[in-house]
C-alpha cells in the first residue's frame, strides 16, 4: 500500500502513521519528495482496509498496491482448477453447455425441456426452483416441489442440475437435489448466505453482481473459499451499464480477465446478460472463443408460454443450431465440448 | 401496456398476441398503422412481465406504461406516509438525523458517540452490529453483543437505534432491540430478507440498491408494504457509476422524485455515497434543501481509529458544526428539526 | 409515438394534445381507459422531439415506438451495405484487419509498422497523425507530416489507409492523405465535423461514443448518410461503465445488435475498449465470433518505446500469433479473411 | 507516480524500468519487498502518459500519484478565482442565475424570455443559435440570425449572454456576440475547439462531458488555462449512470469536490441533467447548498411550443417562484444573489 501525504502534511502527521503502521506489523518504505512525502507499506494486505488512514490528518489518499483476494489469485495456485459435478470435469479443456428453462413450472414442462437440452448435447439441467423477482406480483417458483422434479429429470437423462438457492435457510434442502449451487447474481454479496452455501459441500456456481467490479466478485469468492469449499465456478452475466438496448452488457473480457487473475473456472450467461432470444448465439460462440469454460443458456420448450424470462429463452430449434455451432469454436480453443457421464 | 409489432408481422401473429392478452383479461385496443401495428392492452399491470410476450413471433418490443407497483405509489395513497418510531414521526414536516458509528466496536466507543450524537441534536443512533464486508478478511461486527450495547445506549440517552439486518435468521434477534430495521444496500433485492423484516413488526429502513433504479427500488418496499408493513422510510445511499473521485455518485435527484411518484418518506446517506468525509457536510445541506425527511450519517468519536469506514466519518467537532447549519436549512424547507422524546 | 396522459389529466388537456398532433400532421389513434388514456400518433418519427408534448399539461410521458433513424435502418435497407476502399470491400462476408500503431512517431516508426502489419496478413494500415489526448502535455501527433508518412506506407505496401480527422478545418487535408476517415469517440456526436467528413467523399469509420447508446451511434451515422455519403462503417470501442480493471467495457453484444437493426458493416477495436494488450488477442477472436465484420488493432514495433497508448499495443510476436488463429474464426463464421489488392 | 513490479519480474526488467525514468529525469525510490518489487518516481507528472511503461516486461501496473493537472489546481492557486463578466463577478461570494431558452427560435420568443429573466432577478441570457442535436432531423438553431436576436436582448435589458460555439470555425463570429462562449457536453474533449475558444478573449463555461471524470474535466479545463485564458467556469450537468428515470444523474457532490480540488468557479444546470422540469427547483435550491457559485436553467415563456427541450423548462411562473426561493438558500451560504450591472 502506499499512502499519500497531503502536500501541507507535517511532520507530525507523518509519524502518527509510520507509528499506526508499525503497530500494525507493516514494514515500511519513506520517500519525501519535494511536492509530497509518500509513504509504502508492505504486509498482510487483507487488514488495509480496517486501519482508516485516509482519516487520519495529513492523508490525501491510500492506494492499494496488490489485491485484496487471496485464496482465489493466480499467486496463490497457478495451475487452473477443474472440478468435478457428478461424472463431469468443469474448467480445463472441456467446454460444458448448462441449459433449460429460467424457472421449473411443472413436471412436463421440466422433463421436455431436459430431453431437448440432453439430446442437443449440453451436460447440465438449470432450472430455478426458487425464482429471484424484481416485482412481489411475478412468478415465484415451485420450491421444493421444483427441486424434485429436477431430481426426476437427472434421473431420466443422466443430466446433472445446477439450481439457484436464496436463502441460507434453504441451503441444506437444495443441496439435497442439486449437484452445482447457484449464487443469483443478487447475492453475489450477500455474505451469509456465501458462506452457508460454501460449507453445504457441493460445488457452488457464483454470478457477478451486476454492479460487482472484477475484484469484488473474487472477494466474493474468496468468501466461499475461505470456508474451505475450493469447487467455485464462476458466472459472468452481464453488467449494469447506461446502455438500454440488451438489459445488461455482457462484459465478455470479464473472461480472459478472470483466467490471467485467477485459476477458477468461469463460464458465461449471455440469457440473462442481453434478455433477447436472437443475440443469445453470436455471444455464446462469443464467449467460447474469448475462452469461457462454459455457458449457462435458457431454453424453453415453447418460449411464448414461460412464466419468466421466456424473451431471453431459446426455442429447442434455435438451441440446436446453436450446439452444433459450438463444437467448431472449442475445437479452435483446443478443447471439446463436455460429454455426458453422470 | 403496448405491444409494438415487427413490421413483417402477419396477421396470424397478431391473432396470437390479442388472444393471449384477452385470456389473461386484458382490455385491448388495436391500431392498425401503414409501418407498425400497435396493440395496447389493459389491465392487471403487476401481472405483465410474466406473459412473456415478447417471445412470441411478430412482437417487436413491449412497452410497459403504468409503473409496476402499487402499494408504494401516489395513485394509491396521496398524503406522505409519517412513521411513528419510538416517541418520534419520520416524514412530514420534521428533519432527524440519524448518526453514530459505520460499526459498534466497543461498549465505551459507542456509548461515547451516543452522547456525542445526542448533544449535537440527532434523535437516533446508528451502528452495525453485523457488518456486510466486501472481503472475508475484514471486521465482520459484535453481533449480539453489539445490539445489546446499542440497547445500552438507547436507555442512557433516550435516542432511537437504526441497525442492520442480514440474514433471515436474525430478524428476530435484531428486531428485539432495534427501533427501526436497516436493510443495506447489498440486500435490497434479497427477497427472503425483506419478507422476513416485513413481518418483524418495526418500521424499515430500506437503502437503495447501488445498482437499483427508482422502479426497482420502489419494487422492493413493494416487497414489505404488501406483507402488511406500511412503514418503509427509503434511503438513498448513491449508486455506481463511472466516477470514481467519490465512491458512488450521490443521486440527490432521487430524493424529489420520490417524493413525486411515493408517498413514503426519503431521507439520505451522504457518507456512505461519497466516502471522504470532506464533503459529507456540503452534501446533507443539499440533501435538505432537495427535500429529504432526514440523514443518515456517519460519527466517529475517533475516525483514524475506526474499524470500518474511517474515511467517511465525522469527527465530533465535524459534526457538531453540521448539526449547527441544519437548522437553517430545515427552516427555508418550511420544516423543522426532529427533538428528542423517546 | 404513444402519449400517456396522467390519470388526473383533463379532457381540456387531451384535447390541446390531439390538436397538436393534427397540426403536425399525425395520424391519432385514443384509447380512454379507466385508469389512463393513452393517445398513439402514427406520423414522421423524425419530428418526434421537437413536439415538447412532454411539457404539456396532463401528459405524464411519451414513449417513442420507432427508432429515430431512417436510413441506418434495415427497414430502408435490408441487404448489407458493402463498402469499397481501395481495392477492398468491407463488409459482406470478408474479414478485414486494421492495424499499426496509436500516433504515427517517425518515418521508421511507422514503415516498420506497415511491413509487419502487413506480413502478417492485415489489409489496411491504422495510424494517428492528429492525435486526441485527454491531457494538453501528451504528444499530440505529427499532422501533415504524419499523413506524408502514412501516403509513403501506402505506396511502400500497398495497404490502405486509415486515420482520423478531428477538426473540421482538416477534412480536406486529411482526405487528400486516407482511404478511410475515422471520427473517433470523443467526436462521434461532434455534428459540425460529421458533416464536414460526410462531404469529403471517402468511406467514413465512426467509432462509437464511449457513453452513446446504440440508438445515438446510428444517429450520428444517419448525420453522415444524410448528406449523401453511404459508406459508413461502424466501429464499436467500448463503452464507460463502473468496471475499472480494463479502460472500458468492450461492448461485444453491440455487434449482432447492429447487424440486427442495421445494414452498415461494424468491426471492433478491441485495443482502445480494454486498454491492456494481455487481453486483445482472446476478444479479437470474439469479436469474429461475435459476427464482426472486422477488427482495428493497435500494432507497435516496440510498444514500450511508444509515444502513446504503449500498454494496448500488440508487439509484433504478439500480433503475427493473432493474425494465424484468425482465419479459422472466420471460416467458421462463414468468411474468410480479406487480401491486399489496392 | 508508483510502479509495481509482477511478482515474477527479473532484476533486468527492473534495471530496464530505472533506466527509463532516469532518462526522463525522474528522482527514484526503489523498495524491494518480499512479495513485489515497488518503484516511485517524481519528476514532471504531466509527461507520464507517454512513457507507456506498463507496456514494458515484467510491469503489474502503474499507480498515478499526483493529479496530472496543474493549473486548474488548487496547489498552482489557492485563492478562488473570480471571472469579471461585463461589470458582473462570477466565484466568490455572489450565487449568478443564467436563464433562458433552450434555443433562440425568434425574435419575439427571446425578446419575452429576456424580460422575464431579468424581471425575475437572473443577470445573464442563455439561448442557443446553434444546437448540437442527437438527430439530423432536429431543428438546428437560428446561427448568426440568432447571435443577433441575443445581442438586442442584451441592450435592451443588460443581461450579460451566455451562448454555445459548436465549431471552431465559428468562435470569432460567436465571440463578437456573446459575453461568455458555453462549451458543451459534447464537446469537453473537442481540444481543437477547445483552443480555439480560449484564444477568443472571452471567458469559457466548460459543461462537463457525460461521461468524464472529475479529472478529465479539470485536464480540458487545462487545455483552456495552458493556451493562457484564466476565466473558465466549469459546468455540471449531468453524467450518464444506468438511472433512466431522469435524463442524466445530475452529480452534485462535484460541486464540493471541485471546490476542494480547483480555484475555478463552479455552476451547476439542472434542466438538462434532468431532462424534467419538475425536478428542476429542488435541485437548483441544493445545488447553492452544496456550495455552486451560480446555476444556469432552462426557462421558456411557453415550454409547450418549445422547439427544443421544452420538457425541462421552467414556464415563467415557475422560474419566478424559484428565483424567490433562492436567496435564502444564498444567504445561510454566506453569499447574495448577483446583481445586474452590465
Amino acid at each position: 500500500m502506499i499512502v499519500v501525504m497531503n502536500h501541507n502534511a507535517v511532520d507530525h502527521d507523518i509519524d502518527n502513521i509510520l507509528k499506526k503502521l508499525e503497530n500494525a506489523g507493516f514494514q515500511i518504505h519513506l520517500s519525501r519528495g519535494v511536492e509530497r512525502t509518500i509513504i509504502g507499506a508492505i504486509g498482510d494486505k487483507t487488514r488495509l482496509k480496517d486501519l482508516s488512514l485516509e482519516a487520519m490528518p495529513g492523508v490525501e489518499k491510500v492506494v492499494p498496491i496488490l489485491q485484496p483476494y487471496k485464496m482465489a489469485s493466480r499467486a496463490y495456485k497457478d495451475e487452473p482448477t477443474v472440478i468435478k459435478v457428478g461424472g463431469l470435469t468443469i474448467g480445463g479443456d472441456t467446454v460444458h453447455v448448462m441449459a433449460g428453462p429460467c424457472a421449473v413450472e411443472s413436471r412436463d414442462q421440466l422433463l421436455e425441456a431436459a430431453q431437448i437440452v440432453k439430446e442437443a448435447g449440453a451436460t447440465l439441467l438449470r432450472g430455478g426452483a426458487f425464482k429471484p423477482r424484481t416485482s412481489p406480483y411475478s412468478f415465484q417458483g415451485l420450491e421444493e416441489q421444483g427441486l424434485e422434479m429436477l431430481a426426476e429429470a437427472r434421473e431420466r437423462t443422466g443430466l446433472c442440475i445446477v439450481t439457484e438457492v436464496m436463502d441460507p435457510r434453504s441451503v441444506e434442502l437444495v443441496a439435497r437435489y442439486a449437484d452445482i449451487l447457484q449464487i443469483g447474481t443478487r447475492n453475489m454479496q450477500n455474505f451469509f448466505l456465501l458462506r452457508e452455501v460454501a460449507r453445504a459441500g457441493k460445488p457452488v456456481l457464483l454470478k457477478r453482481g451486476a454492479s460487482a467490479t472484477i475484484e469484488e466478485w473474487l472477494l466474493a469468492a474468496e468468501y466461499i473459499l475461505a470456508e474451505g469449499n475450493r469447487d467455485v465456478i464462476l458466472c459472468e452475466r452481464g453488467i449494469r451499464t447506461f446502455d438500454d438496448y440488451t438489459r445488461n452488457t455482457l462484459d465478455l473480457t470479464a473472461v480472459p480477465v478472470i483466467k490471467y487473475l485467477s485459476h477458477l473456472p468461469v463460464i458465461v450467461d449471455p440469457s440473462h446478460a442481453i434478455g433477447k432470444w436472437r443475440f443469445v448465439a453470436p455471444m455464446s460462440r462469443a464467449a467460447i472463443a474469448a475462452g469461457a469454460d462454459g455457458l449457462l443458456v435458457e431454453m424453453h420448450p415453447n418460449p411464448a408460454e414461460a412464466l419468466c424470462d421466456g424473451p431471453q429463452s431459446l426455442n429447442p430449434a434455435n438451441f440446436r443450431a446453436l450446439m452444433q455451432e459450438l463444437g467448431g469454436f472449442a475445437s479452435l480453443m483446443g478443447k471439446k465440448m463436455g460429454q455426458l457421464s453422470c
